[in-house]
Parts: C-alpha cells; sequence; structure tokens
C-alpha cells in the first residue's frame, strides 16, 4: 500500500526498497520482466515516469486478498493507473496483479509482483484464474 | 476480495461457493434479485458475462468497512465495474454494495450482497444511508 | 472507510462525527481549512454537496497504509471522487490524503484531514512524499 504514494512522489528509492535486493517486476508494458530492485529504482527515475508525475498520476493499488504461510505470502489486487486530463482523470491501465512476498528480519519484501491489463488478450482474467488456484487450491477459505 | 478477480477470472464456481447455498445477490440489474449460489454461478457462465470478459472487465470491489457481531457479520463498500473501450477504461457501473455474512465452519460465506447504482434515482445513497444506522446506530466508532 | 458512504447518504452529523470536535480538514477545493467539526458537518449539508448527491456521486477511499503509535495513527491512502454523466461515470478529482488520528476513549477520531489533487500542480504528490518521510523516516518497513 505504500509502493503507489512512492511512486506518484517519485520516491524511487523507497518504493525500491519494497523489493528484494533480487526480487522481480514482471510488468506487460516492458517487453521483459525487470529483475532486481535497482531496476524498480531505475524505472521510476525515467523521463517515463517523470512525465505521468509532471502531468498528474496516480498508481493506485486496491485492496488485498493475502494468504500468508510462515514467512512467505501471496496476494492478488487491482492496480488502477489514473492520469489527469481536460480537468478530469481517465483510467489509463487496469490491471492484474500478484503479489509474491517474503519476510525478511522484521519486514515484509516483495519476491516478485505480476501485472497484466485486464484486456482483449485475456492475460489479466488467466493471471487472476492462476493465481486463485494457487492460492485457494480447495476453493475460497 | 476473491469476488472479483474470480469473475474476471470467469472462475463461475469459485465465486459461487463465497455464497452459502441459499444466500441472496439482490443487484438492481436484475428484475429480482439472484437466490442461492447456483444462480450466482449461472449469471458468470451467462453470454452476458462471458461478453464483459472478451472485451475486458474489472469487477472491483473497494476496501471494506466490517462490524462483527460473533458468527454474523457486516459490511459496506463500494463496486466498481470498469469496461476497456479505445485502450483505455471507463467507469460502467459505480455501486453501493452491503454485504451480510455467516461463518459456516471455519469459512465466512455470504447471506445476501445487495448492489445499487450510486445515481440520479438515489438507490446507492439510500443503501449506504440505511446500512450505516443499521450497523452504527449510535454513531461512528 | 465509513466517511466516504456517510457523505454520498448525506448522513452529515456521522459524518462529522468522525471528526474531533477541533479537528481540520484541509480540502484544496476550499480557500482555507475546514476546522472543526461543525465545518465537515456544514459543508455536507450545502448546495454544492446536495447537488452532487442529486446527480449521482461516490467518495471513494483507498485502502489505508497505517502507522498506530499508541493513541495516535497516521495513515496515507488515496480519494476518488466520481460522478455520474451519460450513464457513464467520470473520475472528477484524484487525491492523495494523508489522515492523522487520535483514540479518545474507545473510538478514533480525525485529527486532521489533508487532501490535495494529484494533477500538474504537483500538490498531491508532495503531499505523499511528505507524508512517506515522516510517518517511515528509515524507509519502508
Amino acid at each position: 500500500m505504500s509502493y503507489g504514494p512512492a511512486a506518484d512522489a517519485g520516491m524511487a528509492g523507497f518504493a525500491a526498497d519494497l523489493w528484494l535486493d533480487d526480487g522481480d517486476y514482471d510488468w506487460d508494458a516492458n517487453q521483459q520482466p525487470f529483475h532486481g530492485a535497482g531496476s524498480v529504482d531505475e524505472m521510476l527515475r525515467s523521463d517515463g515516469h517523470r512525465s505521468l508525475m509532471a502531468a498528474g498520476v496516480a498508481h493506485f493499488g486496491g485492496p488485498l486478498r493475502i494468504e500468508v504461510d510462515g514467512d512467505r505470502a501471496s496476494a492478488v489486487n487491482y492496480s488502477l493507473i489514473m492520469r489527469r486530463e481536460d480537468r478530469r482523470y481517465y483510467l489509463w491501465r487496469v490491471s492484474a496483479v500478484r503479489w509474491d512476498l517474503e519476510r525478511s528480519e522484521s519486514a515484509w519484501r516483495v519476491r516478485r509482483r505480476v501485472n497484466r491489463l485486464l484486456d482483449e488478450t485475456g492475460a489479466g482474467s488467466e493471471l487472476f484464474g492462476t493465481a486463485l488456484k494457487d492460492l485457494f487450491p480447495e476453493g475460497p477459505t
């Protein structure tokens, strides 16, 4: 829940520190997954991210459905990216997200975050389906 | 929080299993409330739901304000349905939602979910008002 | 999480009671911050708020990142105001929000809520940055 506010504040280092050093951010707007917290930091310092911020943007994360198993946890939620235009905002990206987390010392860190658009390709829908079957093999609890 | 991802993944059975067998889904897009988990399953297998999914859709549920009373609980939140169009998404339905839940063995199940649009009819506004008075008769806690 | 539903239900007194009697609501659509629960009550009884409700509106609050310190707590989240138009909804305001809360008897109340648009002025971005540095001086936890 602090990733979005950090991204929108341009706090690249803070946002990157949510990841394990060798964690992944597998994001469909990119050709291949980001590997390592450093690549998250780099993305948030890029001209692309800076120009989103300059016009007005919100990297909104919805509430999480979390399953905790000792020092590991997995969760699903929605990510919405809203951009300012003509004194309103529009929904640019609406994605299915899966988080895999690990507890390291007292803090939880991201092992892997995967985002897929809920679009006509079915990629987001498939991500949610696979994640729910994986997290809840016996159905809802 | 798993209803939306299950609906968007087309996992009709999983989503329906969140309801009690004889639970209700009272949804204003329908002439009359769905009765029974089976009718939730049927709705999510319908051509209508399938065509939403084919174009890209998100059945997003907002964070819940929950009151737990032993093996029963009630909650309110917002439901947003976003649909893909022209490489963006638009907000098709924004609803007030009330959930009534029961604990059955170790799992919570839906006794009744009621959705009403926050529109010019005032139906969503009235649902929120009635629910807050019912859940918090003495004001906010 | 009950502020939005109360605002959308026109329950001005209920929403105002979430604030401490001398709490603040510092909202950028106004020239100066509201001071006191009474001014929240007054705003929600105004013609402006009533006309939003008549057309259909949602004062949606996103999930909170909360830090609790004894009888005080601070949190950040996003606020989205969605308005009905042409059988859809549009995103009118997307704001960064900081909440400062105090526990008074058994209930949490708002000492101060600050909203700033995530727009080209950078006000929302700055609010998130200041809040995260304040809440997490040593980085994410």
